[in-house]
């Protein structure tokens, strides 16, 4: 069975040194999340994830969900026990506010727990996960009684939550959504209609699920402007809280995926199911968008996810397995063969996998430390500048993370030869699990277009500025360093790279606006890339004054900066090459029309 | 239900325009390859594979094969009488000797096939394609009596073949292997020992089953040196011709895979199974590579049949499926929302994707005919020349061009949104069908050290050499061109990159074998973007010709050259950053020991 165990070492790196966690101690929250609490969090939490949620992922995916007769949809073995545990343990509390039962504890916590769950049982992760995004939309947008009635049980974990947005007609049109809301007259909606590929839509691990659902009033206009939230949930909730009547609301059918299989993806019937709406009327889709950032960058830690339990898998495996000679000699000349560590070629993989996990780690603890300044800093402008900065990211660490997160899990099953394609292994899983991430919660090519379409050209570039401010900064500051100077400048020019790739795009893309979308996806890869290098810069630096304050455990220190050094080396290079392609423009592109693609004749 | 047509319009242009195979009538086999005999191949081929063996490849993915309790292999439904109809048609005898009942035709021809039946079915393909692989180490290596007991029968369809190498603890490293041939009175030896991973090992499709089976001879030496291979028949063979007892070779079990359901993975226990020695005691390898060079060739195959067929069902669902609009502008105002084929993003998946599949094809057939010219070319120096380049080029079509297939595969299905994630469009069993052909017959970074550590340095680099020389002259030829000119430089560029990192490592991989070790996956991904931007040249050349020529036809030329513009757009630029990863050497990524990979703690 396959291995794993929670990287706490590199996570406490992260947070203790990098993000130096305790500095914002002044800010609400944080305060609890003294070294002590941090520690017990990750240890308690990576137990529970390696000896509880990863005992359960490959038969989980072996047995998937089964939908019964009577629409209900019965979960692996295990799952709701695992469940159960999850709830008394509390772990889906932590970064929740403590109005509604959380422990209000900083976002960077709650982005642990989301890797190691996700790591451990990318498919459980989801039931929590999907929880999440509804309490977000519920949090924000809800109306005093919604919060009230649904919050406190779904932040215990009593009941979960689903977004349910796509439908068999349109996924990232939602303008074309026809799901109606009629309006009754006790202040309630029909809501009726079908939604697909609605994750953890129908399960026995909860006691009730809150079901967030985007929908049409009569004479809504026939776009993104006429969308509207509802809360519907499956038992309606009696006045005391307790669970009530059977709504009308029905899991149709489970489908048959490539992975997630323990996760129940479910087409949802609303038969004039009783629904509230949450907000204003016609303003879904800023809810929505609260939910999706949030679930994007759920997302964005699944691609660290999977690369990370397949990384861990592929290590012991290259120690564990012999087979021919390392190039300079054998390394183990009693034995018959080396260990096939030896050889550079899985070298590279697994330091590419290295290099990416750990630098993918710091990227979204920053990432969670932005989303809690967001809400918790002390001006305004501070909170301002964290909001811009996430919201120009999220779509890099959705979109890069999980493309990046796909190629790692790919290559750690190549790591196994022939085995890595045999389903005992658990290579597979990984990879086909991995692969759903690419896809939902907007396909990486709505990524690429929100930050490119969008978050690029928001506020005259305020964001995209700010960011090559803030990375320029710390390259000037530690260019003239011995050490780090080298990899400063490799950083340099990248970011070089980058920013002449923005500057492509002002100058061509109001002409052309296809030459936007057709360097999108480059830049969205550009800057993962410079991003993570941005990391690993940071962490380089953090290395080496550890390592000259003589604080112990140089081992780890010492990785760290050859980790950052074949950071530079291996993945900067791409940089260039892709805006080379971006500057190609969208001609070639473009230029065949349907005809040109047809095989026969 | 997933769709499938041949490509026999683009197939057409490469053999009769790019490659001219009329201008080889001279050769034998040739002359019955006329533009007639050609056409009713592809076109009846190409029904065959669209009609009867596309239509089983979903159920025979979803029902996988089964292993009875006699150790017997029951195949998906119609893969039985899918086989009868091909062994019928004599659609395995095409480019065997005529001499053990083949047609006699060019390789070329043969190859066409593979590609129609792999992407119709690669799970199908694998049980005439392995017997292929035995087919070709007979003809080598094989004794008269061996040839005319086996061959005749191997040939028409009746029986099939398989390769036993990999044994539980060993793959890559056969000098490691166990299995034990003790040689008896008669002449033949009794084989003991276990084979894993043993693709068509047992089935019910034909009447006997013959294996080739690497073992050791007693006092055989400890490694390479001391393998010998064998023919050992699931049937021994009586004096007759027909069919006797039961040899003592049985399925112990077949593997759960990831993929390629249909085709049984076999564990193969011998028991002293009587076989015959083929070739030489202790020159088992060079028999063996017989077969696996002609394997790895059709491994590079099955990179482009996969990305083929997921190409086009992503074609068809992107003109199908509607949402969002043109970034330009509505192109059909009349309907809710445009086909999504008008996002760029779209299109630029599936431009990659027509740009890798036709110079990817144009590589094989040009690969197939050296082949050709290996056995038939009329002068012995012609025969050498031919040799060394697909000697050269095999680790470059087999390692790149499944790397690159099993990435088209997964960007077709990136397409189709969650769709693609859904099992019942078929497009998930592309990409996990594709995924094999990167790990068997040598993973991929054992081709690109056979590329780098083997090829590149045989006969004083005389192929790589002789390699620069061809692509150069075609540069220098079209260079001039007011069209092609452009092209040219492109590629020109990509080119001394290749011979820039060639010489990089004639300067360093002496003192230090693991710099050639670091670089070989990147110099291998290096020449396989050369090798189909020359490709692209030569058939952007032939394109320009025929639009010249005035012979009609004028949007498939014309296609083409943007096609083959949009490749040196958009492939060449990664040539220049996959050498600046090579020249980092291998300083920082072996500069970790094992404890650094270590993650918790």
């Amino acid at each position: 069975m396959p291995i794993y165990s929670a990287p706490t070492r590199d996570t406490r790196f992260i947070i203790n040194e990098m993000l130096d966690l305790a500095s914002y101690g002044n800010l609400p929250g944080f305060e609890m999340a003294s070294s002590d609490v941090t520690d017990a969090v990750l240890n308690e939490g990576g137990k529970f994830c390696a000896e509880v949620l990863a005992p359960i992922n490959q038969s989980g995916d072996q047995e998937g969900c089964t939908r019964n007769e009577d629409g209900s949809v019965t979960t692996p073995k295990g799952f709701k026990a695992a469940f159960d545990q999850f709830r008394t343990a509390g772990w889906g509390t932590l970064a929740h506010p403590e109005e509604f039962g959380g422990q209000g504890m900083p976002h960077v916590l709650g982005f642990v727990m989301e890797e190691f769950i996700s790591s451990a049982n990318q498919a459980f992760g989801m039931y929590p996960g999907l929880t999440n995004g509804a309490i977000s939309a519920l949090i924000a947008k809800g109306s005093q009684e919604q919060k009230e009635t649904y919050l406190p049980k779904m932040v215990s974990g009593e009941w979960t939550g689903t977004m349910n947005l796509t439908e068999p007609h349109c996924g990232t049109d939602l303008g074309m959504i026809r799901t109606k809301a009629e309006p009754q007259a006790d202040g309630s909606y029909a809501i009726t209609g079908t939604k697909i590929f609605i994750s953890a839509g129908e399960h026995d691990m909860a006691d009730n699920i809150i079901h967030l659902v985007l929908a049409k009033t009569p004479g809504a206009p026939d776009s993104t402007k006429g969308i509207s939230l509802f809360v519907v949930p499956k038992f309606l909730v009696n006045e005391d809280g307790s669970v009530g009547e059977r709504n009308g609301v029905m899991c149709g059918s489970i489908e048959h995926k490539m992975g997630i299989h323990a996760n129940s993806t479910c087409v949802l019937n609303y038969d004039g199911a009783k629904g509230w709406l949450v907000g204003e009327e016609n303003k879904g889709l800023a809810a929505m968008f609260i939910m999706m950032n949030a679930a994007r960058l759920g997302v964005g830690i699944q691609g660290l996810s999977q690369a990370e339990v397949a990384y861990q898998n592929a290590v012991a495996y290259a120690l564990d397995r012999r087979q021919g000679r390392a190039l300079t000699g054998p390394a183990d000349p009693e034995a018959q063969a080396d260990p096939i560590f030896v050889h550079p070629d899985v070298r590279r993989m697994l330091m590419d996998a290295k290099a990416f996990t750990e630098g993918m780690r710091a990227l979204c603890l920053w990432g969670a430390l932005q989303v809690d300044l967001t809400h918790k800093a002390q001006t305004e402008e501070e909170r301002a500048e964290a909001d811009a900065m996430i919201g120009l990211l999220t779509p890099v660490i959705k979109g890069y993370g999980t493309d990046k997160g796909y190629e790692v899990a790919t290559n750690m099953q190549q790591v196994f030869g022939g085995h890595g394609y045999i389903e005992e292994w658990g290579m597979s899983q990984f990879v086909r699990d991995a692969r759903i991430a690419q896809i939902y919660e907007g396909t990486n090519g709505v990524q690429a277009m929100d930050l490119c379409g969008r978050k690029l050209a928001s506020k005259g570039g305020a964001a995209i500025q700010a960011f090559f401010k803030t990375v320029g900064d710390d390259i000037a500051a530690t260019k003239g360093d011995e050490n780090l100077g080298a990899m400063a400048e490799q950083l340099e020019k990248a970011l070089g790279q980058q920013q002449a790739a923005t500057m492509w795009f002002m100058q061509n893309a109001m002409q052309n606006p296809n030459d936007l979308g057709a360097g999108a996806h480059h830049y969205m890869h550009i800057m993962g890339i410079v991003t993570l290098g941005w990391m690993w810069l940071r962490m380089a630096d953090v290395a080496q004054a550890a390592l000259a304050s003589g604080t112990g455990d140089n081992a780890f220190y010492e990785a760290k900066l050859a980790t950052a050094r074949y950071y530079m080396d291996r993945f900067l290079p791409d940089a260039g090459a892709l805006r080379r392609k971006l500057e190609a423009g969208s001609e070639s592109m473009m230029a065949l029309g349907e005809e040109a693609f047809a095989t026969a004749a």
